[in-house]
């Protein structure tokens, strides 16, 4: 992404460009936008990197409601706080921070427990405004309101952001490494890490092996896990996944007869002990269940599937199989805290952020990273 | 039950007295029956207090397959070893045990995982024969084949069951109260003890009051937990409930226009920490999982429904909420080794047995257990 100096803006309106979806599925435009500086508890951010995450895609292929245009998309990223709001005692201009969709009010029962990563007070919500006001901080120079995406709108030169939506991380981290702990990484490996708890010595299955469910087979390597079972419809994932401690691998599009969850069962004699939907499919959720390994499998749901899609399950199997399911939002994590394991793992060498950059684009040509996300070429291309 | 004297029976068939279902709902029939002797890894025991189950009452009244009559129900007992069959060591005439319709080879990954209650080697199976082998050890006067009930047919005087499902017990616990570890109560307590975990200090729903959602409150007050919320339609429940700790209660007939979740939500301000169905009723585990908390509630499906019935979820609410599902089966205890933890709980005054015994009938008028079972008057009613 370009980058110009801030000069003196704190407190005045800040003129950048952005890159404006006006219509589901057509190539965002570059155009010249006004940052409004921020309100109460907000941040304006300078946005040094940022990455094109696949709900991203969904959001901005989707014609009706909740979809709203012209929208600015964007929220994976690393930026640089540029200058803060009232009532914001946490960061100073010059912190490195990542912004992430999941707030984290500090205040509220959630927020306090060691339980839940769902804040209470600011709950999350899927509104094209920021996060305490239904207000936009962007407008274009025909004064025509942008709307926000998930509260972050990253594919902007700046943008405001709420504090509960923002952890400061060591600026050591290279940038085109950091914006991937804001969303689609630290998604997977939390799902592996914090919401499965996957032991070491486990077997795990993964259905599907884009960039969250790579991410889910490196929180697993991390666990110890002994076996990562991958499932794709591109033979390719294979190579790439081992890279990330993947040991077998399902091509869901050549099973025979034989359904994918009886293809597990029988490499896994009975089944993996984790099982990971990372599609977004529901029909693929029955199956990952059907996979999981009687008497203690655990299911988790990690992939997004159309708003109102459903699941169903046989009430005996569920009864009498010794098998739970869960969803995984954000992979668990707390947004303020569990990054910074993440952010630890990485500057010990152990967490593999470098491999899951694929592509860098500059700003103006970001339509590319949405080219290359759709034709599965790219697991992260840094914008 | 008439106790008889066995005198030297062992290896030869036992004339003795049954309660035999012999179609669909209809009052069972004491008969003569003929119990051949235990077969390999087999032992017959002499039925010393049985119980009546819902389990049983739901079979009872089933007209088509897997329903087979003329059938010996009964699953709930405790009984005295008569003799054993070839390649039993484990058990010797005169000891005291209880069936577990759930078996447990000692041997299998599941049976030696702290993790499994799902034999592998003997899986449980709703089969009207013994465990190894499709035969019966009932037969009539006339040479009828009488069928089995999950191969333990308690509602005889002498039955034979296989030594993966016996569990010895400590002969000093009153038989009319040892009766009840072997199915309902132990269920219910296992749910809340070994399956959802109950932590101390939480908020606990249990949905259905019968003997083993009271068995929950029973395990959820053994764990510590604050709040206990019974829900059914019977007023009555809350006076019975407060026995094993509960604490508030929501007559599920008189919720105006509200659901029982909203009702749960507004009294826990947010809902509760683990949530139990106890019923049967796959609408009511929607239910129970939208009055778990969000973040971390864990619900629990212990009652079981009609065998094809369906559990739908929106996908969406799973992958965002933070909450899990689970079964539990036989309360997720392990036949051979959980069994030892309630029976020290009861023999040190803690786990309160007595108070689920409403009622005790002699085995010849084993048709009033059904009927104050079915009237709802009974909670255990011991044979």
């Amino acid at each position: 992404m370009n980058r110009k100096s801030s000069g003196i803006t704190a407190g005045n309106p800040i003129r950048c460009k952005a890159a404006i979806a006006r219509k589901a599925g057509e190539p965002l435009v570059i155009e010249e936008v006004i940052v409004a500086p921020p309100k109460l508890r907000e941040v304006r951010i300078k946005i040094i990197c940022t990455s094109l995450c696949h709900s991203d895609v969904t959001f901005w292929k989707m014609e009706h409601p909740p979809a709203i245009y012209p929208r600015i998309f964007g929220h994976e990223a690393v930026g640089v706080v540029e200058s803060v709001g009232e009532g914001v005692h946490e960061l100073v201009e010059g912190d490195t921070v990542i912004p992430i969709f999941l707030p984290d009010c500090g205040e509220c029962t959630d927020c306090l427990s060691e339980k839940s990563n769902l804040c209470t007070k600011l709950p999350f919500r899927l509104s094209p405004w920021m996060n305490r006001e239904d207000t936009s901080r962007f407008t274009n120079m025909n004064g025509e309101t942008l709307y926000h995406f998930l509260s972050v709108s990253s594919f902007s030169e700046y943008t405001v952001v709420d504090i509960a939506q923002l952890t400061k991380i060591d600026p050591s981290i290279p940038p085109n490494r950091a914006c991937l702990l804001s969303c689609g990484i630290s998604t997977g490996v939390g799902a592996a890490f914090k919401t499965a708890k996957v032991e070491a010595g486990s077997t795990i299955a993964i259905f599907g092996l884009g960039a969250v469910g790579l991410a889910v087979a490196e929180g697993a390597r991390l666990r110890g896990a002994k076996r990562i079972i991958g499932v794709d419809v591109n033979q390719d994932k294979f190579e790439l996944g081992k890279k990330f401690g993947m040991t077998d691998f399902v091509n869901s599009r050549n099973c025979g007869n034989k359904t994918i969850s009886q293809i597990i069962i029988e490499m896994t004699g009975g089944g993996a002990d984790y099982c990971f939907e990372c599609v977004g499919l529901s029909s693929l959720v029955h199956e990952a269940y059907a996979s999981s390994r009687k008497g203690w499998g655990k299911t988790v749901v990690v992939g997004l599937d159309k708003l109102d899609a459903t699941l169903t399950f046989n009430s005996f199997e569920v009864l009498h199989s010794g098998k739970s399911l869960m969803g995984s939002y954000f992979g668990g994590l707390k947004p303020k805290s569990d990054i910074h394991i993440l952010e630890k793992r990485y500057l010990d060498n152990e967490l593999q952020l470098d491999k899951f950059v694929t592509h860098e684009v500059d700003f103006m040509d970001i339509n590319k990273a949405f080219d290359l996300l759709l034709e599965g070429k790219s697991l992260r291309c840094v914008i």
